[in-house]
This record gives C-alpha cells, sequence and structure tokens, in this order.
C-alpha cells in the first residue's frame, strides 16, 4: 500500500445515487480505506458531502483531483462514456483506479484503456463487476472451484428490474447501449467467472418490447434474451428485463457434470414469509441497490486488500474487454436477426 | 379375501361429503374391491348413488346391509355418535370393517369395541386415519425406520382449517368432542405412529378463541394448543385451528437425534408459482378434501389388502383408542387449566 | 360418442413401458371408456396384457385391430417413425386416434397427416403432449387466460432427464430426431399453448456434449439450448439435457407485462423436506414417469370427453406440427451454427 | 447525547467472543459512537483490544472503567451471573447501560435492578434481546403493527442449536439456569414483543434428553416444549434444543385472526441452492452469531440513538425481568411436571 500512515487514500468520483453509496462504505467501512477526497460537478452533492462524509477535500474537477498527491486511488462512478479516458488520465496520474461497469462501450476503446494498463503493471486497476462479491455468489463459486458440480459446462442468467412506470431508461436508451451491454453485461461476467474465462465464439439474440414503445426507435428492446456459446465448447443462456411486477429478480444458475448451483433464484425481500388469503409468500428485492448492498461493500475492502498486495479478486480490464465484445455482439445480433460470429 | 370372484365386496354407510368420495374410490379405483351396496338414510343421497355409483345394492338401514350376505365388508362414514355400535354391529354379522375416525369421543366406548373384536381376530377393523397412507407421510415414516434422522423423540404436527366464516363448527360444538378430539387426533396419531407406539404419560393443553365466540359455551376454543409427554421420554406438540386464512394447513415434523423431517410445511396446492406485485407466492390446499384427496384411495387400497392377508397397514382400534384417550385428557386440561396425567 | 352403451371401446396399440401405463389407465380410471382390445407383436407384452387389463381382445397385428368393429378409437403407444402412417390407418378405418408425440419427424409426412385428417373431421384426432394436462400446467393455464400475469410475451422452458449412465439413448439418437425433437418438442408445445398458439419465425439453437462423446457421430448432444422468436413478436427459451444429476427436472415459466408464473421449478418428489448434516432439502421426481403421472390419466380422461362431444382440449395436429417444424429447425441451427428463418 | 463533540464514548466489559463482536461494531460501524474503553481480566482479550480496536483505554477492573469520566456508556457482555450489580453499578456511577441477555436468572435480583433505574430516569438501561433488532424479525413486527395479520394471538418460536459434540453447555448446566432461561428467553422476548408485551399467567413446560445423559444431574434437558398462556388469552409456544444436526434454526411465527407471517422458517445460510444427486437443498446457518450478525450491529446503532433521545427500541429490563419470570417458571413446570400458575 502506498499510503503512509498505511491506509489507501481513495478520492471518490460522481456523487450520484451509487456514488454516495461508494463514499459512504469508503469513508465508514472498509478497513484501510481513508475517503480524503470527492468529486462532482454537482454543486448539490459537493453539499451532501460536505454533510455525510468525514471532511473530505471536495472537487469539482476531475483533473484537479488527479493532481492532489494525497490521494492514492480513484472511484470512478461518473457516466460510462467518461470511464475509459477517465482510468487512462488516473493510471498516468499514478493513481490505482475502480471503475464502476462498463469499461466503455467501444470495443477500440476498451483496448486502448488495456494498452495503457499494460504500461502501469504496479497499479491496480479493475472493473466494478460486484457481484463476484455478493457472499451467495461468492459461494458459489467456491463450490464450483471445489468441485462440487464436477465440470461446469452451461450458466444461465439474469438481470431482471421492476418495471419502472417513468421509462427513465428509454430516455436514457440513446446512450445506454441496450439492454445486454447496459444489464446482461453483468450476466456476462458472471458466466465467465464461473465457467472458468472462456472466451466467446458465437452470439444469438433477440428481444421484445413489452411495455415500453418508445425503445423502438433506438433499435432497443424492454426484454432480452442471447446465447452464448464459448470456444471450449461451454454455454451460457441469458435473459435480461425492464418490465416485472414484482422486483429486481438478479438470478444465475451455473451446471455441471454432477449437479448444479442457483444463486437468488427466489429474489427474497428478508427471511420473512407470509401466509394469508392470497397464499404463502415472501416479498422481493425491490432494487439491485437491495440486493447487492453487501457486494457493493465487500467489493471495496477487496480492492484495498488487492492494492495492498491481496489477490485481485475483481474483474480485470481484460474481463469487461470480453464482457463488452460480447455484449456489442449481443446487441448487432438483435438488430441484425443473425447469429454473430466473434 | 372371503369374496367368492377373488374380490373384497363392500357397503358403504353413509354417503355424505366424504361418503360419496369413499364410494367412488371403491367403486372405481380400488383393484380388489367391489362396491356392491351403499347405505343412507337420506333419499337424496341415495338417489345419488343411483346415478353415481355402478348399481350397488341401496339401503335405507344398516341392519338391511348388514343382513346382506353378498357383502364381506362395511365402510362406514357415518357421525361419530354411530361408530362404536356400527362396528360391533358388523363385526357380530361377519363383516370386516373400515370406520372413519375417531372411534368413539368415550373411552369406555373404545374399550368395549377393543373387546368385542378380540372376538373375531379373523375379521380385519381399522379406524381411518388416512395421513398413515399419504404419500409424503408415508415416505417420511419410511425414512425414520430406515434410520435416516437417527432415533425420533419429538413429534411436532398440526391440524388448521381455514376459517369458515358460517361458523358450521360452533353449532357442531356441542357434539363434537372440541377442537383437539376433532381435530388433533388425526395429529396424535400420526405423532404415535411415527414416534414407536408409545403410551402417553402426561398432556396440557390450552386454547384461544380467536374469532368464534359462540364456541365459550361449550368449553371450546378455535385454536389449541397442547404437549404430550410420553412414557418412553419422547415428546410432541401440537396445534389445531379453526380460522386459518390460507386453508387447510395441516402439516407434521419429526425430529430425531440425527435430522429431522417436515411433512407438507407449505401447504402447496400445486407446483405453480405467482410471482408479481405482491411478490413470490404459491396458493394453498383450500381443505383437507384437497390435500388427502390420495390419501383416502391408498387407504382404501390397503384395507383389501389386507383383508386379503396383507400388512395391516392402517390405524389399529387400539391406536384409535390411545388418540381418543390422549384427546380426552387434552380436553380436560383445556377446561382445567391444569396438566393432566395418564 | 359412437359407442352403443355409451362408453368409448379403446384399442391401445403398443405396450411398452408407457403403453402400459396408457392401457391400465383407459382399463380402470378412465370413466366412459372400456379397454376392449390391444395390440402388440411382442408376446411378453400380450401376455401382460392378459394378466395385467379386463379381458381385451388382443392383437400381434394392427391392421386386424383397425378391422375390429368393435374398436371405437386407438391409442398409439408405438415408435415414432410409424405414428404418420398409423394415424391415418386409423381414421380410414372410421377410428378416433390418440397418438403419443411426435406425430412424425418429418415435415411432409406431418403435412400428409393433416391432410388426410381434414377428410374426417367427424373423428378426434389428437397428439398425446401430456403436459397440457398436468393439474399444475393446466392452472398456469387457466391463471394466463384469467389475465393474471397481463399480456404473456416470454415462455422459458426445460426438459431434462437424469443422466443414465446406461446411456440407452445414445444408441437410440440415430432416429431419435435429436434432443430438440426428442425432448423440446413438448417445451414447443407449452409455449404455444401458453402463449396464444403463435407461429414461429426465426430460431437458434447450440449445444453441448457434456458427458455422452457418443452423440457427435450423430450430430446430437447431450444439453442443448434454444431461442424461438415468433411471428407477433413473442419470445421462448428452452433448455433440454440428459445429464442431470437430480431427477427429471420438468419446469416452465410464463412471463407477462404484469407477473410470471413458473411450473415446477422446484421438482419435488413429495412434500417432505429433510434436514440433516447436509442442510435442508427436497428429494427430486426421479422420471417424467413419475412428475407426469396424473398428466397421463386426465389426458385420456380428456380424449374421452372430447368424443363424447366435449371441448378439444389437447394438442390438435396442426399442434403438433408446428412443434415439429420448430424442432427440425433448431435441429439445423444446431448442426449450422446459424438462426434458421421459417 | 452526553458526549462533547456529538458522539457517544463506549466502554466494552467483557472480551469473549461476542464481546469481540460488539467492541468491533462499537469502534467502526456504528455512528455516532465512539469506543473509548474496554475492560477484561484476560490479558488475552486486552492484547486482542490493543491490536484489533482503535486505541481504546483498556481496563483490567469494572470499578477502574466506571471512574473513567471520558465513558458515556458501559457495554457488559459479562457472565450471566454479574450482570444485574453491574448494571447497577453503572447507573450509580451516572453511565448508560446495554447488558447483554439475561438480566439475571434470579427474580429478586432483577426488581431490585428494576428499582433502581428507576432512580436514573435520564439513563438509557436496555437488555440485549438482539432479535428485535435483526431485519426481518424488524420487518415482521412492522407488519403485525400495520395490521397485516389482523389481530396477533399466537406466537410460535424456536431456539435451536447445532449440537455440540464437546457438550460445552453440559459442563455449564450448572450455572445456565437451563435451557429455558438459556435458550428460550429470547423465543419468550420475541413473544411478547410481537403480542403487544402481555403478562404471563400460565406455562407447561417438557422436555427430553435426547443426546447429553450429563444434564439429567442438574435437572435440565437437551430438548424443551413449552407453552405459556397469558393474561390477555393470548399464546405462545415454544421449543429449544441444543442437539439439531443442519445447523442453528431459530424461527419465529405469529398467528392472527386475517393470516400469519414466519420469520427464518428455513435456515438459509445464503441465496444459494444447490441440486445433486441428493435431491434440491440449502446450507444452513451454523450458529446464532453467523445468523445474527446484523442484529446486533443495528442494537448498536438502536441503542446510541435512544441514548441520543430516539425511541427506546429494544428490550427494557421490565421486558428482561418478565422473560426471567417466565422462563423461572417454565423450569419448575418441566421439574415439577405440573402447569406452574405465574
Amino acid at each position: 500500500m502506498t499510503a503512509g500512515a498505511g491506509r489507501l487514500r481513495v478520492g471518490v468520483v460522481g456523487l450520484g445515487r451509487l456514488g454516495k453509496r461508494h463514499a459512504e462504505n469508503l469513508a465508514y467501512r472498509v478497513p484501510g480505506a481513508s475517503l480524503v477526497a470527492a468529486c462532482s460537478p454537482v454543486e448539490e452533492e459537493r453539499a451532501w458531502a460536505r454533510e455525510a462524509l468525514p471532511a473530505p477535500r471536495l472537487y469539482d474537477d476531475y483533473a484537479a483531483l488527479l493532481a492532489d498527491r494525497e490521494v492514492d486511488a480513484v472511484w470512478l462512478v461518473t457516466p460510462s462514456s467518461l470511464h475509459a479516458q477517465q482510468i487512462v488520465d488516473a493510471l498516468r496520474a499514478g493513481k490505482h483506479v475502480f471503475c464502476e461497469k462498463p469499461l466503455s462501450l467501444d470495443l477500440a476503446e476498451c483496448e486502448r484503456v488495456l494498452a495503457e494498463a499494460e504500461r502501469y503493471p504496479h497499479l491496480v486497476a479493475t472493473i466494478g463487476f460486484m457481484r463476484r462479491f455478493d457472499p451467495s455468489y461468492r459461494d458459489a463459486f467456491d463450490k464450483v472451484q471445489a468441485g462440487k458440480i464436477g465440470r461446469p459446462f452451461l450458466v444461465r442468467s439474469q438481470t431482471t428490474d421492476m418495471n419502472d412506470t417513468e421509462g427513465f431508461f428509454v430516455r436514457f436508451a440513446a446512450t445506454s447501449g441496450g439492454i445486454f451491454l447496459d444489464c446482461t453485461v453483468h450476466d456476462i461476467d458472471v458466466a465467465r467467472w464461473l465457467l472458468g474465462r472462456p472466451r466467446a465464439k458465437r452470439v444469438f439474440a433477440a428481444g421484445a418490447v413489452a411495455l415500453h414503445e418508445g425503445l423502438r426507435e433506438f433499435d432497443d428492446v424492454d426484454n432480452g434474451v442471447a446465447i452464448c456459446e464459448f470456444e471450449d465448447g461451454k454455454l451460457a443462456m441469458f435473459y435480461a428485463s425492464r418490465t416485472q411486477a414484482h422486483g429486481n429478480d438478479t438470478h444465475s444458475e451455473v451446471i455441471g457434470t454432477a449437479g448444479g448451483l442457483t444463486i437468488g433464484r427466489n429474489p427474497r425481500a428478508n427471511r420473512v414469509e407470509i401466509y394469508d388469503a392470497t397464499g404463502v409468500r415472501n416479498e422481493c428485492t425491490p432494487s439491485f441497490f437491495d440486493r447487492f448492498e453487501e457486494a457493493f461493500l465487500y467489493e471495496a475492502r477487496a480492492f484495498v486488500e488487492a492494492v495492498g498486495g491481496g489477490a485481485q479478486a475483481g474483474a480485470t480490464l481484460g474481463d469487461a474487454l470480453e464482457a463488452t465484445r460480447i455484449g456489442v455482439a449481443m446487441r448487432e445480433s438483435l438488430v441484425w436477426g443473425e447469429a454473430v460470429d466473434l
């Protein structure tokens, strides 16, 4: 760790809803980390930081934060279109980088970041695929590694959100990259992680507009399905939806030659079951925020440990590139109505 | 089997809702049985039998049915207060007897029937504790026998009905024997069956009137709880309710030194799960009729096999006596507010 | 109904494992039906029929059974390759026909049967997609029809069998049509049934050989995944497997704009849960025979009712043709590595 | 809050396994609290504190800690027999007090503490029944308060631990107060909390020694069951066990006139389900430590908020006295074999 007193000095960049959560975790709940700086162009967000965080230095300009010599690592929770350049700038400024997914929606940009990162092997750079840090996903990964299901050969995984009747994501459709690059990238990363990091060979995708007609003009859908074949013969199936009635239902399954594992197949909100005239039921996690609260925390802890010399626990830039590569191919397949070879 | 052509010739007595089900099972779904006669004092019920059954001889008088020499076995689905004498009469007429539970609410009467039955060892007489024939209860029993949970020492069991807003059972309270003799006898029999037929040593019972105030004048409750200690140190806990919102929730649990089994802990109506704005749910079995449809059928098949020389699979008269003995003690405990030693 | 005494006189053809089950259902558990004849070229099977069935006329030759004027309907449980011609012959002989799936693996043959059947509108001809008669599938269908999940637009469905270490299906691979035509046809039919009988527009399929290398020479796989796009914009995803460790896990899900339904997501063997040092668990249905025992019975009852003038409840020949058409396209997609337009 | 800089300055007393967890929570995860002191007579535990905590002042003597004017509140995680006097001493020293359960196993001592506490109404004193702070228990409580199950009238609750083959608790039996005072007090508190804090009227208890024969000499059991009747006619049933094979299975149920709630009925370790040759299963929480990790944290936060003027969220001394009163009566009932009136 480069920090004097043994603590990694972090500057968080971007203080939207998710940025706030990262900032609070880093400030109060990550041993070995000190949140020393925060950066946002939005005055309200800086005002929040002044109140809620332990007196970080506040910047409205990313370059200024990078110039802060008391910052060892930057934590990027910024719009996706900025990620690639901000990572490069951070590395050049000698900072470790954590960046929210995706690395970039553009493959060439992804490759440019990887090339740059190779020049700074002493710096940690990771992309925030937080599911790898959810305790249940982690338990499943460990069981797969331990051979509990034999040889894994198929992953089924889904990211489905509760329907947003306001359709925020429709307005966002022009820049989101579409449902596969926005949602399914998480599942792609989960699949590759559980299957041993295979490279994709071919994808096919299809979709439906169930509720949000406005997506059609962007060649996007509110429900998408996809199949991915990997070079080693393994397979993955994906489902993404923006229109669920019951909550954020993110679940995954890995199937092997001696059994299978599901992770989160019933998106229980907690341990309560209700029985009444409607039957026996449990409520569901309303959003990914609720579902992955712990994962965001453990992700931050793992990053700090990695900087301190621990194992790289999260997704590498290479993993992020492969997720984008597959997501882009799915988007093409959806638009063209054909399988896409990679 | 005493029947000429190898089939047991059965006469069903009582054609109420449950009697009709037994009659249909015996007529169409029990290999080795022929339903040759039916008896009911109610003309409408005999009319139903004329339509729905394969031409049985119809009687409005039990004595007349007993005089029918072409009847090998009687199947009593009559009011509880008639059971004891009808069993005795059937045995004296040389018929095998199946009788719905309970044997009798009166212990002396139970003993009188047992004494009489001892004089007819060649005749099968069994009481219809149908849970012993439910495939799931049977699977649990087999697993216990096979030592899968070590030594079983505790049973928890419940019979809870969906609330009947018409409160039929309130009008029935004067003669039902109360909630323990009416409902919990099933659980008592299950407990003794799973625990190896121990004799009871002490019981304690308590109750609440949740909705049906009319029960108070009969010293009865609409929700009852009880503990039973057995002579061999084993234990049972019971719950009975007439006021459930979700359905008939009959479930049991047997706990041993190496594990436990639950039977029916979620009273799923079927294999469908619904997810919508209320969460993830399943509907429930509305009544014991729905829950134990298979059990009534397998019970009849087992009786026919027992007459044919197979193992006695159901509850003996002795089991039924012990269930009544325990149920009566629970009722006393409820009224007196004290533990009752047996 | 054409039968004199009001009962449909049925002749069952084929007395293998599944044929025996159909025969017993028709003989003993289907009101309105009489099993009057049975046909098998295998002497052992006819011997079984002599013992187990109520004295049907026995034939070793299909033509002889068709010539039996006391037979109103034939029940075909014969090898798939015989189905098409046997149906045609039965219709020409004036018999109603129930035929196990598939109608045929060859599209031209399917169409020939449909053309022939149009000449006999007074005769019932149905293909045995029994899931439509499973009580849970039926409940889901009714809920969809009642609008409980809004507008359905996506079905996910799977047929997965417990691994057969003897690999019977490998020897069968040359004639089975491959995993999609052998297993997924059921899911295709379920999807179309739940989604309102749409026509397919495009399919994509992929597969893996997890355990049974011998399948490769037949261009077959032991695990297959597929996506089907329908003309009305609806979607289906399928999974088929021959290598599960836990049992026959046949389950389906239908997703609508206001919620979703799963059918059989946990393939519970019964209502027992076991808790011990391994956790809390339930055992699973070992085979489709155990899972769909009720469905086979209700299917037979529905056929008899349909002959008697009731609604056509099962899959029509047209449904069966469409299932084959989709299954054939999946097989092509698997072999070619491309999406296939229909 | 009495602390100068707005933070409650806490001294933790007792640094065993549970004390360590409390200390870490207070040191790092409770906004508004500072862990400024720790007390243990055990040098190893103080050494641990030196390493793991942010430089608290360390004491080996409780009186010395009480004399520390920079301590606003003491956090007692000491042997049960010391609780009562330590609470009194803390109050007299002007400190707020959090004390692990139980208040005392002796009723007279409980009452003495309550009398003393009445003299210090400005000081917060609470007993650590942490289940009230578990998110699922809290959700159930809120639903009951919101009338979701109508009027609650029955609680069933259990505390069952994985079997400790070393039988630590046997050696502990002489001072533990027995299974009801050691384990069931939690369930008693849950029952009263969910039912509106009724007073007990009568209890009955029974037990079995399933595995640990050494308990007999202490009139204790390794499995106990009990019924409690409350003055307002409500009921509770309890089960406690030291011999479970599957883990710590702490679960509760509250039943009302319009439905019921279960909390933790399947003690899932996480969101993973495993399917393999044994069926479909989930692993279980091994110990109360794993099950109630969050509850211990939220409990500490609530205490700090209560000192700061927030609502008293936890169990009062009066609640703790009533739990002891009921637990003592259960123990008497177990020994005497009679119901005990309170």
